[in-house]
């Protein structure tokens, strides 16, 4: 997140909003919790997002969807085969999990499992991100059949969403770099026999 | 859940959190919503449960991670080879989560994704049910040697936690079962080359 980003009220808020869907999910990305996190007064928060917590919430996913993606991008364009690039993407989110304490998670899944009638319109949102992740791998898939690409960058980002949970939980990164592991050796085999 | 279990006031309450922490985490599962959903009065609240919102959810995620357990090995003890079972797991999961209108995820995810200072005791609890679930798997991977099992069993089951997100987002089943019939491949083929 760079300085320039943060100096805007606005920003400050979706950025207090994001590490609420991290911390806690919808419920720590409320009005209250945005204000109180940002520092800005609650009349301006209306003004930047008339459309209160479910405008203010669906901001900080497309936000935090397109920085977590130019993040893997990055993973994944760089040279190297593939399956190291897989394995490099549990790496750095075990990393980064580990430096955060295991007390946040992926914003996405943090509105996914708070998301009730009130909420609905957050999932199409939440899809939307998650397949923008899942076409960063399925791009770097190109030998196999465009269709089994999909499925297979689909498997990848369930085991990393999965990884996520079981960290969390254990407040260790065993899962994730397990997982990391599995996932790269599943797309090594998958790319040798294509 | 059968009537027995719903006809004390006490369980009548931990299966309104276990409700409320597959709808919406902890936030679901606060003592004015288990008080709303169970329809017992406040004060019978606090009198089966003298440690309040910690206390309860810990006991549901427990029952949870009880039924859940049972329904595993049910999928697990029954005949056939070990990868059609594992296939079946995400099966019956996708097909629940449809049935449920995908409104509803794993209770354990859901109070993993809001875990914050004050409820991070309840991270432990979590874990040992993940544990429970992970155990049922690597018990049925009996011919791999024992630390493979283990790592395989949670991997499977990072995939079915990572399966359930995805599902919740996109109102679908297909991750779930396409992550099924990875995870089935997976496993029949490590128990093809043991």
């Amino acid at each position: 997140m760079d300085a320039r980003f943060l100096d805007h009220p606005r920003d400050r808020m979706i950025d207090a909003a994001i590490g609420g869907l991290r911390a806690s999910g919808l419920a720590g990305a409320g009005v209250n919790q945005v204000v109180a996190a940002s520092g800005a007064p609650k009349g301006s928060l209306y003004h930047y997002f008339p459309g209160g917590k479910l405008q203010i919430a669906r901001e900080a996913l497309e936000r935090f969807g397109e920085l977590r993606r130019q993040d893997m991008e990055t993973v994944m364009d760089a040279d190297g085969p593939v399956d190291q690039k897989i394995k490099r993407l549990f790496k750095r989110a075990a990393k980064g999990m580990e430096a955060e304490g295991f007390r946040l998670g992926c914003a996405v899944a943090g509105a996914v499992a708070d998301i009730d009638e009130d909420s609905a319109e957050l999932a199409p949102v939440c899809e939307a991100v998650l397949e923008s992740w899942t076409g960063i791998i399925a791009a770097a898939l190109v030998p196999l059949p465009p269709a089994r690409r999909k499925v297979l960058a689909r498997f990848v980002m369930t085991a990393l969403q999965g990884a996520f949970v079981q960290a969390r939980a254990a407040r260790s990164t065993q899962a994730v770099l397990e997982a990391g592991e599995i996932a790269a050796s599943l797309v090594r085999s998958e790319l040798q026999t294509s």
